[in-house]
């Protein structure tokens, strides 16, 4: 009997990325499909199917497959692995399984999950949030995604849905939001918004800065540019608030960040800390850590063979 | 073989009231003790342990107890029991674990929790929580107090302090909360809070209102007096501000409304419902229903033996 491994699948719009996962997060083969957003379902799955039967008969070929996880992006009902938002470009995915139309081709159990509910899942498993039970993750990135972890599992809530940290209300008065609602964290802290406060600094003092990113941000902040560090520190105050929220009401023990904007590090994390107190009870933030999360390219593909695994393990 | 019950004991600060409580939820007997807050603790722990002995002897001499819990305002810490803070009033108590000393003394399991907790596990087992596994309790009196269920169990966080629903920041550059925080929900929900928005409207008006309570209030609204119907309209955004929260955050099924001021029934709980959308998702908002609790005086007695009897059969 060969080497006991899990699928994990990182389903990001217009391409997966396939991962054959063992059971301590090492990554045993990698490979990508390109998925064609007129095709029909059946071809969808019949392209994702073959290129991982490959993967496994070259990188694996004695192993011994245990169970298949996928995470997207948007809203997955984690019972039945239907993405009911997320998937709008592709619309042969609307109302249908992947998850399960995989497990079925493979003979596995099968599961799929939210792709930030994955990442918490990586994290917990393999990553920095091993040594907690109850911890946070968020991912800045073009959004703001979160996964919570209670009692050493990934929640989920009543439907699969829990986690959207992003839409925690920082300011009932505050900026729309893509969701339809106001003042959203995603407004205040994802990279587009970290990009677009800097040039608004900047545009108020009529200096030009062309299209900056959220990693030009921070490299000013590190150059000591004064609106760049004005806009860090708001945006640190903005997570603050949204970690003190989730720390009253949950109790946590850590944070996490992850996605791009985490290349920041400490440059991010430690101004999170300093605001964090203003709004938190002194006895619910005892001890509590703000970190960078462990995985970023492959926190979706180690997340969905996490969640895999856990789930069959219940 | 007689009845089997749990004791539940609801501690208020200066008294406790004492309750025998069957599986089912009945109340089989009860009674109330004064605390004196210059006692020292082993005074105090007999005076409470004499008149429960009492109690039982006379409503279920024949009956078997099978555990202890106790309520008790503010931070405990769930697995020593040892009150944390809430008991301020009475020095003795600090650092000392009431709940463990009770099991000693009548040799069961006793477990303690804070009161928010003990009132949702109360209408977790006995109540309106009975059909959903995954709400919210919010109590709103004095303060506004939290408890969470999700997966049918009373969350209670890393240390046993989650639950602090009155302490989301609804605005940070809100009111300064007793908490040291600002903006939080607290201070724009509780009985005082209702009753100080009423005032400060009628002022802002020169018209005289006297020292008016929060059911004055919801009197007034129900008179049509527009203060007051302005008065319920915020307090009832507010609320739901902080429930848009936690569904994005927890996907829950429900939040129920206890405490004092859950007297206002429908009057309350309509424009929560009606403000509710602008603060969530509509996928998450599905089906989510806002209703009363169905315990007010006898939530702590109650949730307290609740939280004995989950705890025992974990």
């Amino acid at each position: 009997m060969g080497i006991e491994y899990a699928v994990g699948v990182d389903f990001g719009g217009t391409s997966a990325k396939l991962g054959l996962v063992g059971r301590d997060g090492r990554i045993l083969g990698r490979d990508m499909v390109e998925i064609d957003p007129r095709a029909d379902f059946r071809s969808i799955m019949a392209s994702v199917s073959g290129r991982l039967t490959e993967l496994i008969r070259g990188a694996v070929p004695d192993g011994r497959l245990l169970t298949i996880g996928l995470g997207t992006p948007g809203f997955v009902d984690s019972e039945t692995g239907i993405v009911r938002s997320g998937a709008e470009n592709i619309p042969a995915l609307k109302g249908m399984s992947m998850s399960a139309a995989l497990g079925e081709t493979f003979g596995v159990p099968s599961f799929a999950d939210n792709d930030a509910n994955c990442a918490a899942a990586a994290e917990l498993s393999f990553g920095a949030g091993r040594n907690f039970r109850h911890f946070a993750l968020v991912t800045l990135g073009t959004g703001v995604g979160g996964g919570l972890v209670q009692d050493g599992r990934v929640s989920r809530g009543a439907r699969g849905f829990a986690g959207e940290i992003g839409h925690i209300c920082l300011d009932p008065h505050g900026l729309w939001c893509n969701c339809g609602s106001r003042g959203c964290l995603e407004q205040y802290a994802s990279a587009p918004a970290i990009a677009r406060i800097y040039a608004e600094r900047k545009a108020k003092r009529e200096m030009a800065v062309g299209e900056p990113t959220a990693k030009d941000v921070f490299r000013k902040a590190e150059e000591g540019d004064a609106e760049a560090l004005d806009t860090v520190d708001d945006v640190a105050r903005s997570l603050a608030q949204a970690f003190g929220t989730l720390l009253n009401v949950l109790n946590l023990e850590a944070f996490l960040i992850g996605g791009g904007v985490s290349q920041a590090g400490e440059r991010l994390c430690a101004p999170i800390r300093r605001h964090l107190p203003d709004f938190t009870w002194p006895l619910l933030m005892k001890d509590v850590r703000v970190l960078p999360a462990a995985f970023r390219n492959d926190a979706g593909l180690l997340g969905a063979a996490a969640t895999a695994y856990e789930r069959i393990s219940r």
